[in-house]
């Protein structure tokens, strides 16, 4: 028997168990051109035992490229999952984000077809059946199937709902290698339009669903046991440029108490990941705030000490990200001190615009890069090389009641420490334009862009953003682009099309954006 | 006594007709440097009596450029207002949107400093004390006070509501010259985070607010009388441009109800403005759809022949925005026909993602421009010349249920007919990404791009949207950026930042856009 019981405790109805098969078993069901969707969201409660079989399946008998699916997931997945699948040339479209060095270089070269969507786009354009009519497979990792034939999930509620709305068949992974996750999901699936109803979250705690999916038994194919934990990601260390930017935030939010525009508690916070999310996690952790409440689509290790702080009363995310190690044996090991605090919520429900303005969250992302008049690259390196996706981002920027974006003023390049500028004078892709981001923030200081217009926008982030050794650089393009503009009034936003990537391009052919001068000198040949 | 009713018989708070005034008596409120909040959204229920006296006493005392007010109002106004004070140099901040020649140089030549934003987040903004902590003189043109102080607006709601929770100082101008409205709209003001309650709007014609905005009689410093109408737009004809897109556009809805995507009542529709909004009405009013609603910001002298047609059962909006002439007279000739199904609503409802995703509206609207991968320009032409603002596209296109933009594949520039190709390689400014488009249409055709990655979209859009002029140009450049990009892997969308704004450049210089070739000879003067 397993520590965390048998796979006869978790499976309620009972006449399933005459469906239990190895994944291996699960082989069969496959043709190649099939439309997949799984559970899962950022490395959290995805299938795994039969995706690895069918990845063993591909490379033991060399079927590489033979056969491909069209891969439908809430976000990202273990590498060991959907990065290994792209290295065995086992996808062709997949849907809407990605994690994993494989999988990217798929589909930089063309090879994967990936698309790009809002999460809470592509949670309902899912169900709505803009992407495929219908799902050949859907597999499911779970912690219970109950009497009714539900599933409760496991670490993350991701589209579940939206993929057995328009599936033909499901296998369903009962995962006993770790506890049952069962109460602590909020499950609804949202009516299709003309008939949806409204999503009446007034607070992060609140719950309008059910502990689990309702799903049809006639459609289970197969029911396997599974007893692999999610893959999650060790996570970035505060380092001291992510403190800084952490330290302007947590001075911003206090000021804005004082102005009277935040509460004492502020308000629901979403995070995004990475080491400048965990410092202001840490600085929030060690702050004057109380009672704290996080409204957001993962959660990662941090969080737990935020809750061990006594600072925050309850947290609502799609999913519960944590480490393997030390995160997860550690959240188990105190289950009941966080369980009853957190609450995973479907992604057409967590990333969903109609709660997000409600409750008012305080939106804090990382870009790529932004530029002077604020817009801000999330998804395209070099404004064509596809790092991850756009995720959750814009849900978030654009309904938060504060629209935050943080970043460092300068990464390294190939050659050079500070080669890159994460401040441009324009982005050579925008996911998030000027009218959504109210503060933008660098180690070196942050700008509260609010009210202000074009230009009194691209001087205070000039100021207060930008590396010094790039100030004089893009300080000299705005002042150039005020100047002229091909003859015509300079216009609302100044630009000067012909130089305007002059930076980027010195990257690509010189390895720093440190450019001598702005000076171009163009033949039109035409 | 006014055919309408005397101003006794609309004021019933008559403790208030002590403070009547004429408007030139309010002129001594007013100082240089003021924040002022106006009624109105589109030219529809916006103070006009008073900003004309303060026009006239600028333009008679040559005190131009010495009364300078900041501006904030739901949407444009009148000409006679806003553009006038342009050009008596009467405007310093101007937010979130405009309408005309003088507002638009001021803007451009860096006079007026305005600031564009989604018109949802504007309302809200506002309200939040974003923009301004406090609004010092507030102007609401409304049909009657109620008794206890309340005030009923005219033919729009904007942002009266936000605007009264800011005042200092309030002058109601009672509008005797047409019918009161009274009944009509639907007003509420959403409380702040974390107060904010849900919009229990379900169907279009859903009521969850009161027929008036609460505002304290304390702060109200003048009541005066006016008889101006307001001077609505008249609209552009359909053409055959604008009756190709219609009936591309009548015949996708056919297809998707075959496809069971959408019911046979469509869902409610938001439409922009102009020849082509206009000519989509005109397609529906003849077309076999019945039960239609209508959920937007602005209805137009055709949505009356959408009612005659008997096709409309309901229409939602922030403004009636009809014609002076012949579409307000028609309008209140007709009365008991069109009110009860008219619900006028504020900003912060009609434009929020909350109702518009729940209802799942297909947003309809037309852009300066679109590129190949789906972004698309609203604001900017050349990418730096504002013309009007953002309005409402960004609210409805973001969550609509269908996102869908349509243009003209070509404009005439000053030498070419077809001078100015709609599709571009790469936008030179982005107010929609392509993760918010749907739906793509010229007169050429429709693309559908649900479910497309970005290679794929663009060739679909190339394919269907561009003018035969400019395809070969446009998949010259397509073919080209998919091969080389700077030694590396073309990437997810691949650009050539070197020459992506060559066409834009070539109209500024040589009247056109149809360059002879890609080629481009840059030395970068490093």
């Amino acid at each position: 028997m397993s520590e965390f019981g048998t796979l006869d405790s978790r499976v309620h109805r009972k006449a399933l168990l005459d469906k239990v098969v190895s994944a291996e078993e699960c082989i069969q069901f496959f043709k190649s051109g099939m439309d997949l969707g799984w559970s899962g969201f950022t490395p959290a409660g995805y299938p795994k035992a039969v995706p690895i079989a069918l990845a063993d399946h591909v490379e033991k008998n060399n079927l590489q490229g033979q056969l491909k699916f069209n891969l439908f997931i809430g976000a990202s997945v273990g590498a060991e999952t959907e990065d290994r699948w792209a290295s065995l040339d086992m996808i062709d479209r997949r849907w809407p984000y990605q994690t994993g060095k494989n999988i990217a270089k798929g589909i930089n070269e063309g090879r994967i077809r990936m698309g790009d969507k809002h999460l809470s786009l592509f949670a309902q354009d899912l169900g709505y059946g803009f992407y495929t009519p219908k799902i050949d497979i859907a597999i499911i990792e779970v912690s219970e199937i109950l009497a009714d034939g539900s599933l409760v999930p496991t670490s993350s509620c991701g589209v579940i709902g939206e993929i057995l709305m328009i599936a033909d068949k499901i296998i369903v992974e009962v995962n006993t290698g770790q506890p049952s996750f069962r109460g602590m999901h909020d499950c609804i699936i949202p009516q299709t339009p003309p008939n949806r109803q409204p999503f009446l979250i007034t607070k992060a705690s609140d719950r309008i669903g059910t502990e689990s999916f309702p799903c049809d038994p006639d459609k289970i194919i197969a029911v396997v046991e599974s007893k692999n934990r999610d893959k999650g990601r060790a996570f970035a260390d505060a380092d001291e440029t992510s403190e800084a930017i952490a330290g302007h935030i947590m001075q911003f939010f206090a000021d804005e108490v004082k102005a009277g525009r935040l509460p004492e508690n502020l308000l629901p916070l979403q995070s995004g990941v990475g080491s400048i999310a965990n410092a202001v996690v840490g600085g929030l952790a060690k702050g004057p705030f109380k009672n704290l409440t996080v409204y957001t689509e993962v959660l990662q290790d941090t969080m737990l000490d935020l809750f061990d702080s006594g600072k925050l009363d309850a947290a609502s995310s799609c999913s519960l990200s944590l480490s393997e190690t030390p995160g997860f044996p550690r959240f188990f090991d105190n289950w009941d001190k966080y369980a009853d605090k957190i609450t995973l919520r479907p992604l057409s429900i967590a990333n969903a615009p109609e709660p997000i303005r409600r409750l008012g969250c305080i939106a804090m992302n990382t870009p790529v890069e932004f530029d002077m008049y604020a817009h801000a690259n999330s998804t395209l390196v070099g404004g064509t090389r596809m790092i991850n996706g756009l995720g959750g981002s814009g849900d978030f920027l654009r309904n938060g009641y504060l629209k935050i974006m943080h970043s460092p003023s300068v990464r390294p390049s190939k050659t050079d420490p500070t080669g890159i500028t994460c401040v441009v004078p324009k982005a050579p892709h925008i996911d998030h334009t000027e009218h959504d981001l109210d503060v933008l923030v660098t180690e070196q200081g942050l700008a509260d862009l609010r009210g202000l217009a074009p230009k009194d926008r691209a001087q205070t982030i000039i100021d207060k953003c930008v590396h010094p050794e790039y100030k004089p650089i893009i300080q000299e393009y705005f002042d150039m682009a005020k100047k002229e503009c091909l003859g015509k009034s300079v216009g609302h936003e100044p630009q000067l099309f012909d130089r305007c990537f002059k930076m980027q391009q010195n990257l690509a052919q010189n390895g720093t954006m440190k450019i001598k001068n702005w000076d171009i000198k163009v033949d039109l040949c035409e």
